[in-house]
């Protein structure tokens, strides 16, 4: 029988996208889209490609599902749950950032959702707190390092799509503006800064400091990180690192070849390569900003949680193209 | 039992995206991919998406199977049946355009591959003619009003992304002169407007004209067209019609909003919108080039054929963003 | 001596546009740039493409000047010249289409600058109403043959860049939107068929039909249009007819080879090219909507109001890539 | 009167950007473009932007000039001057990489071309080595603190568009595979590497490691690089270095406000931001390569040479948009 699901903000890209995702899950049943602002509108009049994929109409009522998704801005998701009763049977995902950081919040203790290192703790986790886009994309670039005491300082540039944004329009979203420039931002004070360190250190016995610039691109979907990190190490050496620690992991691929960023998107996988040159590593991350970055990854936790195959529902064709 | 298949020409693009659904389809399994210029190469080195997705090795041998697909360049398909032998019992889908215009070749008859006139037919067929892009696109517009002997003249510009131009390094295919650009090609005479005319025409009771004009497009992936014609019936009514033909069809979607093309893209859906003013009537449609424009239909006819439900293997996440 | 220039409206697109052409001018000073909201903000803090090139600090009070430019919304120029008081003396040039189709307002008569035709009225004219961005780029592709009598009904498309719709944020010009995505708007009913029309029925003396669909395009400059007609001359004789035509015009350039958008993007050009199939002609035209659809006409109509030279701050280098 | 001017090399994307500023330059006159493969041939067949711009015919002859632009391939440049034979008064600008580390050429002496540090040796100079477009944006970026020897070791990220690769066909300048991609190449081993520690090291007194990973971005034209480094002084004193480094620059401008690459695309100017947090900054820098990193500097050399005004001929309207 297949498990219930309510997703709060659905009317956003990361909750459309839960939805383009679980329309199609064998294991579990939508049952309602809660949105405040957009309450008595058929999600696809705001999303014409969900259009005879999911024909609900958001809703301003919850009711109780075995599975919430919380798909809210950034600090919505603790006030939502002080104002909102949840069942404890519920299993939460919150794909804010309201828990990555202190996972305790009432009677529940949220996983932070990184399968990668917490597999085994997500396993019947009922509270999930499910990574940031960037976050994701550089933990899984550094952690076999972290894991062998081998990280130094980190100097790590990246650059997201237009998506990782959000829909409101801003004059660094207009078309005329983004098409075709390039442009930095919250430069070495993302938030996400903190949320790496927290895990990377960790793992690492000596504190790191990581010097993090984000770039806007000229895209819609997807992240590509380079990181630059003194190591010793033989190439071949570090990549057999990578690969072990990796072995059981669904979603990460280590390439020795060149990588680049659209070989992933529409994908719920990451993609690591690294060189070397000198004493210098650098490791390129890409992932999907919406999906390993947001709700791909939120669905692979559910998964998970529930004691499903892991890519259950994302066995998804890529884009390619 | 899984039924088994064959690519010939699988390292091209429609080839590659034929990979990307069977990879994942519940009732086939794919036994050899074939490519002279690629032989003994992993489909997954070409194509790095393909990575932990499908990692056969490309073969210059062919072996028998179930289901044949021929992704050759237009007017190699019929060399390459003279030069190999098939077994009667195999279902043959090919995508290039040899069999279009004329079905009889051989001891086989190949269906026109357009789901949404020839389903019966197609029903047990052995051998099938899947259409062009631009002829899907552009048919599916036109056939509600030439079944019933409504179509004038048509007047049609449509948009290509740069996957319809295939993976060979063109001018018109660098990257420096087609980002933010349009041109025209093939102007007044693609090879598509017989293949249209052809099925048109058997339906409408009198000759039509089709000037259609098709522009390239700075994307990689998507069709867009826009037809004009005169109709004196009122909207609702057009639209009546058009609802009613499709009532029965999986993928195709009437819509009364303004579409995008976006809003298909990496779905085997064809979404139609009819405008109109004083007595002419502006159809726009839109489809993704590589799926129902070519291999997503290749598999829908699969599927047909097979007597399994026409979205088997064809419920693709919308790109959306 | 130069003459002084102010502009009305110059915090929007077309505005600033003029204020990139003008700083380089060198027969003309800019004595002030009017903004109601913007007021007290330097140009190059809402355009930083504009340090160092003009820095000018926007202003709510008009000064009397020589030339005089009004970048308003449609509709918004007769409003402000009936709120304010400008010499005769002022050349008054109208970007808005307040005045394309009843020149006659107050005391002021504003011819129609489309150069090609009435080059001999805008020497020496006092009010000039600048054509629309489609209108100009139709009307070049159509004149000749409407000047022969030769035209008959005109069945367009357009696409155009997301400049075209202007500064402000709306949900066709987010960048996830628009990326990678083509639709249609104002389908048959675009508010430049009565200006186009008008121009066309003047000379040919038939009244005909303008069929135009104006796409949204995944650029940011430029236009690209086709306009099929029933044409029985033979296409060197076509050709003839349009080089003849234009055999004194600064900027419009007859091409017998493949035109594409982009060889005109940042230049005053306007190209066409023209094909031929049985008893159909397609004609293809391409401007930069900012430059030859507006602010680069209006600096041509300046020119020749005041008797110098048509390219002069007008030869621009071509982006070409 | 006018100066005469040879480009060898014209048919490339530096030697035709070139004949797109000289084009219109008041005190030049371009007398031959010289290419081997395409002789015979005008330029405005292969550039159809240049269509009455300029319609001079490539030649495979040379004869004598006041000044000769070399346009070669990497590595060309010398092999090109030991066969062909110039006149020790004629001013050479050399636009590859053959010069740059070492100036001394038979009876020459390469000066390298950057006026931002050689201003004074390039007045009257007869051999001139242009730099490399990331060498450009790196060093202006550096070389405030360099001169100061505030410089530690340099992370630096830099995304370049399509032009850079040149008009080669190559698979990473497919649309298809380019058009919202990102990805990294030469990482930690770019050959401008050298050529920027070469004069970082000269004013800064001791020696750096610059860690510089490029991407290929998603775009025609433009660089945007981020720097990050160790630096103690206030951000405050840190801008007033660059300023006053700058204060006689025509085309370096220091900006507190964000930057973003597209406003300087089609200009000759290169835009400063400097941010800092603790004790790191990341300096960003964006030129458009094409101009500031190739034929806009080297026209900016040609004047500093002849002791022309520095803007002589680059006073170019931004894209902007």
């Amino acid at each position: 029988m297949k498990k219930s699901v309510g997703i709060i903000g659905a009317n956003g890209y990361t909750g459309s996208e839960l939805v383009r995702l679980l329309a199609f899950h064998p294991n579990v049943e939508l049952k309602f889209l809660f949105s405040r602002s957009n309450s008595g509108v058929k999600i696809s009049d705001l999303y014409p490609d969900l259009e005879s994929v999911c024909d609900l109409v958001l809703t301003n009522e919850i009711s109780q599902t075995d599975i919430l998704f919380l798909c809210l801005p950034h600090k919505a998701s603790q006030n939502w749950l002080n104002e909102n009763l949840i069942s404890d049977d519920t299993l939460i995902i919150d794909l804010g950032n309201d828990f990555r950081l202190e996972g305790e919040f009432k009677n529940r203790n949220f996983i932070y959702g990184l399968p990668e290192i917490y597999f085994d703790e997500l396993r019947n986790a009922k509270s999930i707190a499910n990574p940031g886009c960037f976050a994701t994309a550089i933990q899984l670039a550094m952690l076999p390092l972290a894991k062998e005491n081998l990280l130094k300082d980190i100097y790590t540039t990246g650059i997201t799509g237009s998506t990782g944004a959000g829909q409101s329009l801003q004059p660094t979203t207009h078309f005329t503006w983004r098409n075709d420039n390039v442009s930095a931002y919250k430069t070495l004070n993302h938030q996400h800064v903190d949320e790496i360190l927290k895990q990377i250190n960790s793992l690492n016995n000596q504190e790191l400091e990581l010097n993090f610039v984000p770039w806007r691109g000229n895209f819609a979907r997807g992240i590509f990180t380079t990181s630059i990190i003194s190591c010793d190490l033989e190439l071949e050496k570090i990549y057999a690192l990578y690969k072990d620690f990796y072995k059981d992991s669904s979603f990460v691929k280590i390439s020795e070849k060149q990588i680049d960023m659209k070989q992933i998107v529409n994908t719920n996988f990451c993609v690591i390569q690294i060189e070397k040159q000198d004493n210098k590593i650098a490791v390129h991350s890409a992932i999907d900003n919406l999906l390993k970055g947001a709700s791909g990854q939120a669905v692979q936790n559910m998964n998970i949680a529930n004691g499903w195959e892991q890519n259950l529902g994302l066995n998804l064709k890529p884009l390619a193209f």
